[in-house]
């Protein structure tokens, strides 16, 4: 359950797996093969069986893969894991490539100069990023080869089993809608569009369908497995029946194991639809061999439908966003009481998950797991976007420093994410200035108003606008979705320049500027909001409103109160009289006359 | 000169006219033929003899379109001319269409039981257009022809005969750049695009890529004609010759007439690059016949270049609008110091146009003509958009009235586009809040820095956010590009959720936010600002600003000053300090004064 901060695989583990895979290889008449970080269901988090990148390379970051060819093996990490990948793998038998700047076809052309072919796994691929692959291939002699089966599955000795974790019923007064229902609307379209029946491979998608939970993935509440809704609504679940032990049996579903699912879609008589961004190569490999005639490419239905909550999830999302906020209390209660010296980021990170473990079963829900590791860190580690502490990494908190705390946990009702950043002792009036800004951007977008057709891309500038008059600004989206009780990643909607879906009721995001100085300190400031009907202004025009769904203080100490416009601090005291009517009740005598306090009214 | 505001059309003269047209059409065999508000070259202003919607069915907006078929005649417009319309033709002959609402091939459906063949001229549509429409008639017996001449120009007796207007130098000292040096960038992206010749419609690349201007069609100063550029830079100029008289020979054009553009199109080896959104059809066509194969399409090279001014360009407007400021002032001077009380639209439209004249003659940079005609308006036409003021819509100021003045001037050296809302007498506290709103989201546009890759679909929302809070907005963009002595709309960037170019140094947008309540005033502000590189804060980011262009004061009694942050007033200061010192020495004696007044810190 706690988080754990051992780094957990060894750079000089990489050089003799890379042998054997390369022996593999060979024996197989391949010129190479593509390891990705990635399971049959495209997921942020894998299971233990998928860690192939990790084992293999020992790099752990949650994006990247490796190229293995006979004389060459490319690690490809984005700008988040240029340091950290260094740190992990043996660099004398693998080479860190700059991605996306490098792109794999490109470097397939300068590492080979005949003939050659690259194998891949086509279940850890999607149509999309191998046809992508193969445009940048073109004109050269490299061709791609869909694999039957995986060879670092083939050297990998102890490779551990899928995982079988057990699927638990979400029920109704928390989603708010019956699978039967959602089941028969996304069927109906599916009869629109002309399409016999779905092929639904990601887990979020169909944990989300089924109204069940599991526990496959860490921080991920969801069940893996395959589905292929038909057009009358009937659903073949393809999944391992263990997991299902505990739910009562659903006559419109029928069970059938993992590996039926390929040969049930090769029979559909119909065209089935798949989502050529998510779905793995092997779906659309055998839609396509089937007598489905290539099935019809088309977004994942539920990925709409999901994001925008019932109010049943959203009553759940408020309910969990309450007791998690008076475990946030409890921590930062603490914080400003206990003696800071000598304490690192890893003791902040358990101490919070114990308030967080401490609150949930003193208020009856307990924390079933974080929603995502901690990202506990001080000084210039907390200018490392995605850092996560490890026992290597730990730092102490230091006078003059900020402390940053990204956080969030799972319960059966919610899931949540809040970052707040703190001041160790007294801290320098630039730090306070970019503090005071970045708080000015999330109080902007947290007051937004807009009408329908606006979208996460025209939003993001507010959030930006008081770092950008400075000349600041922060290498990463405003805000993600976040699912109910699901995923704390959650697409399709975001607020990002790139995000052109428009925003509409029920939509949880969060709202997380930031500004990050290289080597020296880190700030964010994070809320989750949902979007909602703005009050009638009596202007003819709806419109839309963010509700707060996060409660916790945001430090009034680093703020620059002078450089707050009226509306700002009227924002901001609001906020503040409501997080302390919401959560006094919930938290320690102790913690509540810290709350009192830290809720003034500036 | 001076603008007209006669209506120039008479709803009575539509009837005969259909009936004449419907007699050609029948007698060519036709079942209906479409009529564009448009010339061979898609401008926003055309050509007298290019008037055929407005001489067939009276309506003289600038967009929309009729289809005349054997027993209906629907006139498509848009939102803006909802109301115009109704009053502009014969309702008994010709039914208003709600356009984009209802398409027009969905009008043919409804309209035509059977097999039909509606045609339409070559010239004035778009590729793009017909495939839309050719797409929106799949299906149906209804099939699109393509007419060697327009039935319209066959009924049109005193039809007048293409415009002549003498083109003149448009000086390096203003273009900064010359004409064979543009050629030559253009030339090398075709080699490099594989193009053998680029087929130049739009009259406003011709006359930037020639380095000349014209005076063919009113309030832009473009030279109509087309051009067919080689990949060699040598470039064929097909153009009534007589137009050319005041020009210096130049060795690298060939001038034929225009009736050669086609053949010449037709009879090229190589592959001809052309734009599909604005190229006509005609030109389509004829690559295709030829030995082009079918051409290359891609949007007009010309429109980046020509968005990003050169620094002669920048110092032109900035020269522009120094004058067209001093010629503001002196009209906001007179109109503070007349009695409003019996004075409409009109008188105002004609005294700025006099101010404008003067000043320009004054300053020895005489006025050229209006860069738009004036809207001039007062009370609720000030809600409508795209108002203008003719005989009989013209309203007299009252007290209590907001009077919105947007208008703008063409000099040698520069176009202007400027709008000031202001005061009739005593003004109601609701309208005051509206107009601090509408301030404060120009301002915050005009603060703004942000990083490259930023379009402005990004910044829109910046110049909304104080209305959104109130739950207002307005029904347009924020901001069009702006030509430097060219057109005062000009592509392809915009300030608008739908812009997705990203902005770059020296391209000219208006920033004009506004609110309109129907039936009762309406407000606007507009600058014109440029795309510059931001100061260096030491942040490591290279970051743009918007130099404001426009110089006038701002109506400072219509503000709450209490709704103002102290940035904003910061900001208004600032201006208005720069618009006294930049203006004063080019005033009259008694505007000097005033301006001293209205320029007053707050």
């Amino acid at each position: 359950m706690f988080q754990s901060f051992t780094a957990t695989t060894r750079p000089e583990q990489g050089p003799p797996r890379l042998a054997a895979l390369r022996g593999e290889l060979a024996a197989r008449g391949l010129d190479g093969f593509i390891v990705p970080r990635a399971d049959a269901h495209q997921g942020e988090y894998v299971a233990p069986r998928d860690e192939r990148l990790a084992w293999l390379t020992g790099f752990t970051g949650s994006a990247g893969f490796c190229i293995v060819l006979a004389r060459a093996a490319g690690v490809f990490i984005d700008g988040r894991y240029r340091l950290q990948v260094r740190d992990q793998i043996a660099l004398d038998a693998f080479t860190p490539v700059n991605w996306p700047e490098t792109q794999p076809a490109d470097w397939l052309r300068t590492q080979i100069s005949g003939a050659a072919v690259i194998g891949f796994d086509p279940w850890l691929h999607t149509p999309d990023e191998i046809a992508r692959l193969e445009k940048g291939l073109e004109g050269s002699a490299i061709t791609l080869r869909a694999l039957d089966d995986n060879p670092v599955d083939a050297v990998w000795p102890d490779q551990p089993a899928p995982p079988c974790g057990k699927a638990r019923a979400h029920p109704l007064e928390l989603s708010g809608r019956s699978s039967a229902d959602k089941r028969a609307e996304i069927a109906e379209g599916l009869r629109a569009a002309g399409a016999s029946a779905l092929a639904i491979t990601l887990p979020d998608s169909l944990s989300w369908l089924l109204n069940i939970r599991g526990s496959d993935v860490a921080r991920n509440p969801v069940v893996l497995g395959f589905g292929l809704l038909h057009d009358d609504a009937r659903l073949d679940l393809f999944i391992d029946k263990a997991k299902l032990a505990d739910l009562p049996a659903d006559p419109a579903l029928s069970i059938h194991p993992p590996e039926a699912f390929l040969p049930a879609l090769a029979a559909q008589n119909g065209r089935v639809q798949f989502d050529p961004s998510t779905a793995p190569v092997a779906v659309a490999r055998a839609l396509g061999r089937g007598g489905a005639s290539g099935g019809i490419g088309a977004p994942d239905p539920c990925l709409m439908l999901k994001a925008r909550k019932t109010p049943q999830e959203l009553d759940g999302m408020r309910a969990a966003h309450r007791r998690d906020g008076a475990a946030m209390v409890e921590f930062l209660c603490w914080y400003d009481g206990v003696a800071l010296d000598g304490l690192s980021e890893i003791d902040m990170a358990v101490k919070l998950e114990q308030c967080r473990r401490e609150t949930g079963e003193r208020l009856g829900a307990p924390l079933l797991e974080l929603s995502f590791e901690t990202i506990s860190s001080t000084g210039p580690n907390a200018a490392i976007n995605h850092y996560r502490v490890t026992e290597g990494t730990n730092r102490r908190l230091e006078p003059g420093d900020l402390f940053l705390l990204d956080s969030g946990g799972q319960y059966a009702d919610g899931t949540t994410d809040i970052t707040r950043t703190l001041p160790v002792g007294s801290v320098a009036n630039e730090r306070r200035e970019a503090y005071t800004r970045v708080l000015q951007g999330m109080i902007a977008l947290s007051r937004a108003r807009f009408p329908r057709g606006v979208a996460g891309a025209h939003l993001d500038a507010l959030a930006r606008y008081p770092l950008w008059l400075a000349g600041q600004d922060y290498d990463h989206g405003t805000g993600h979705g976040v699912g109910a009780a699901l995923s704390v990643h959650e697409g399709p909607v975001r607020i990002s320049r790139v995000s052109s879906l428009p925003l509409d009721q029920g939509m949880i995001l969060s709202n997380e500027p930031g500004y990050y100085r290289d080597g020296a300190f880190g700030i964010r400031i994070e809320n989750l909001v949902v979007v909602q009907p703005a009050p009638d202004t009596g202007e003819g025009r709806a419109m839309f409103a963010f509700e707060t769904l996060t409660l916790a203080p945001i430090d009034t100490r680093l703020l620059l109160r002078e450089h707050l416009s009226q509306a700002e601090i009227d924002w901001l005291n609001t906020y503040h009289a409501r997080v302390l009517a919401e959560l006094s009740p919930l938290v320690s005598n102790e913690a509540r006359v810290w709350l009192a306090k830290a809720c003034a009214a500036l």
